[in-house]
């Protein structure tokens, strides 16, 4: 099939999927988890044939051993989908009911978006979970992965198909595209497909987002913050802003500039310095702090910059209006923390920065959707419409309103001869 | 200043308003009704300059009519803002709260989007509408409406903007642009614009979302449908179909195409055909439908197009599922109607016909914010994600996570030294 065919057969796919029962897509994933164990050595046979080729082709070390799919992994995405499994379903819930007359009812109901398109780089885990969390959610999708897990994906995309498809679901639910020409071509095919979710590095996702219509749900950047305003418990502030740091430097909720009130600079900056220094952390600083720690002066490109790695900028800032400032211009709408006792500037500092989360006295790294506790994860959205944050199964959902009445015109209302009641109902709706 | 700085002062303004209170915002919508009634004269002199201008351009009729600005219609917004003002705030609401640790809770807190771009055509009564909803949600708000309206726009949006300061809005919290060039280099500020609302013409709204990258909010086509089942209440669909049809043709959730199932169209279309004669109605039909009655030939394009005029295309299907597969490929995804007494057809249809608004035994003209009780409506979304059918204040907001620790890091986790709780909890978050 053609990329066009695909998705046009996905999108027809996805009419029959939004009927699906809960029961029929749990076993469908019941399917799918017994399937994968049941394959566990063609998959692992597959994905040898990546790693060693990847291996010639001289792919570097991290990238290698997010390619690794062995038994663990297995048994890793099998506890995810078992979890997925006791999630509710996202579809088919009354969001508001509304008595508009007489037998004549209005329901909001939540239903899915209709085809997904995902493009991921390297980890094969992604696969299963996106296509695993589509599924739940009643979503057809078209998938695109790392030429380097070719043969790990197409043994995945395959399994987990054919076992959906066994357990009912309509055929044409999952496509696993092959080319880099495919995901131009799909980029392009906004009539039948809803939502692009990119997950790979943040020139990937730009050029995702640069290059298509269909509306993007992810995150390019990940510039998070961590603020120490005057008001800050500094022993506290110490341990929150090395964790946000260095717990893990290559994710995009690590802290990247670290703000520090005027005020409570010269008596913080050398605990921090110090601390840091255990982890070998590079730091640079803005002309203020160069005055009070020995460091590499910062330059603005610092202030716009994912480092992803163990490095650190440091700015002074006059006060909390200064800070929200700096994250509201230079940041990525990602995750920004106050570390403060005062409740009223914490209070400002989380209403006013922009970003999809705001913490208070407590590390960045925390902003992730199992932390959270939603369970299963699309990714962390940086939009301002539609989904932000960590999303999860709810992200992939939207709702259409259901009016349901016994032969109601809009005539007899414009004439008067019938009047709206508009009374808020607590009902289901029954169809 | 030029667009680029009203854009970014606009953002900077959006900053501060997501933290008003509602007593403020109410209080500033208050004050903007006043100020309209007070200064009524000088609007309406304002707009008799730009309707006289437009009589000797010769505008047609119909867009002089929906130009004309007097006093029972500045009776009719300021009506709007009074409504506007009883709606509870879409902002600072919790939706979720729930313990992640001791001391460690996460709450979803509702928010503005931030800077809404409005581009609307002709009417005037737009430009309060979606100023003062703009307002009620906390966001701020760049407008451009029709040349023919510039001196009434100019008028209002200053009145407005005035009011608004005055009551302890922030500055820059709305701005007007002036010409078709502001709206080109409005359209590709997606660093400082967040959502763009377009009311106006198909082309109109096509050509916006054609030209930038800003996400979209509305609707381009209206092609809705009436579906006549075997299992219909012959009279109830004569009924229903009409008032879909007739009652206000020129408006997006008319009926343009008429599906009848072929058991029941042999005694359905002639009584259809009577009933739309005494309207006028100009009738085209599939072959099928030219055998029972005496209707010109529908072509391919007939179910593409949205009259928005006294016609109406017929098609006859097979059966419902013949009915939803032809709504689904020709149809906008806005609003389309069965008649049936089948419960169960009724399901299938209002599962799987993939639109906003699905109906059962009444008028798609129903899909309108005011009747399904919204009160203030921002327009009708086709989109599939973010906000769909008729879009209310709560299409002018998201969230964002708030999450609100004594010092957590993660590594605790990670090591085992805590573990989540993940408890759900009942409490609004307390800043």
């Amino acid at each position: 099939m053609s990329v066009l065919q695909s998705a046009m057969a996905a999108k027809n796919a996805s009419i029959y999927l939004a009927a699906v029962s809960t029961s029929i897509k749990n076993n469908a994933l019941q399917a799918i988890a017994s399937q994968l164990k049941e394959h566990a050595k063609t998959i692992i046979d597959a994905n040898t044939v990546d790693v060693q080729r990847s291996q010639q082709e001289n792919l570097p070390a991290p990238l290698l051993k997010r390619l690794k799919f062995d038994q663990a992994r297995i048994n890793e995405v099998v506890a995810g989908i078992e979890s997925l499994i006791t999630l509710p379903d996202p579809v088919g819930n009354t969001l508001l009911a509304t008595e508009l007359d007489d037998a004549l009812t209005l329901y909001k109901v939540s239903c899915p978006i209709g085809v997904i398109g995902v493009i991921f780089e390297s980890r094969p885990d992604a696969l299963v979970q996106i296509s695993t969390l589509c599924l739940k959610s009643g979503n057809a999708v078209l998938l695109k992965g790392g030429s380097e897990a070719k043969e790990t994906n197409k043994i995945l995309a395959e399994i987990i198909y054919n076992a959906g498809v066994s357990a009912g679901i309509p055929e044409n639910w999952l496509t696993l595209l092959e080319t880099r020409e495919d995901v131009t071509a799909m980029l392009k095919m906004d009539d039948y497909i809803d939502l692009i979710i990119p997950r790979g590095s943040n020139a990937f996702v730009k050029y995702i987002m640069d290059n298509s219509r269909i509306p993007v749900l992810g995150h390019a950047d990940g510039i998070c913050h961590c603020y120490v305003d005057k008001d800050a418990d500094i022993d506290m502030a110490v341990k929150v802003v090395t964790d946000s740091k260095v717990q893990y430097v290559a994710v995009c909720n690590a802290t990247e500039t670290l703000l520090v009130h005027k005020a409570i600079a010269p008596q913080f900056l050398p605990l921090i310095e110090a601390e840091l220094k255990k982890y070998n952390v590079a730091i640079v600083g803005c002309e203020q702090t160069q005055k009070i720690i020995n460091v590499n002066p910062a330059t603005e490109d610092d202030w716009k910059t994912e480092y992803l790695d163990y490095k650190l900028s440091i700015k002074i800032v006059d006060d909390v209006d200064d800070a929200i400032h700096h994250i509201n211009r230079y940041g990525s709408k990602h995750t920004d923390s106050i570390i403060t006792t005062n409740k009223d500037t914490a209070k400002k500092f989380m209403d006013l920065v922009d970003s999809g989360n705001v913490f208070w006295n407590c590390s960045t790294r925390f902003s992730d959707g199992f932390r959270y506790g939603f369970g299963a994860e699309v990714g962390i959205s940086t939009s301002k419409i539609h989904a932000r944050g960590p999303v999860g199964l709810e992200g992939l959902v939207i709702y259409k309103y259901k009016l349901i009445g016994n032969g109601h015109v809009v005539d007899d209302f414009a004439k008067g001869k019938r009047n709206f009641t508009h009374k808020k109902l607590h009902t289901r709706c029954p169809l």
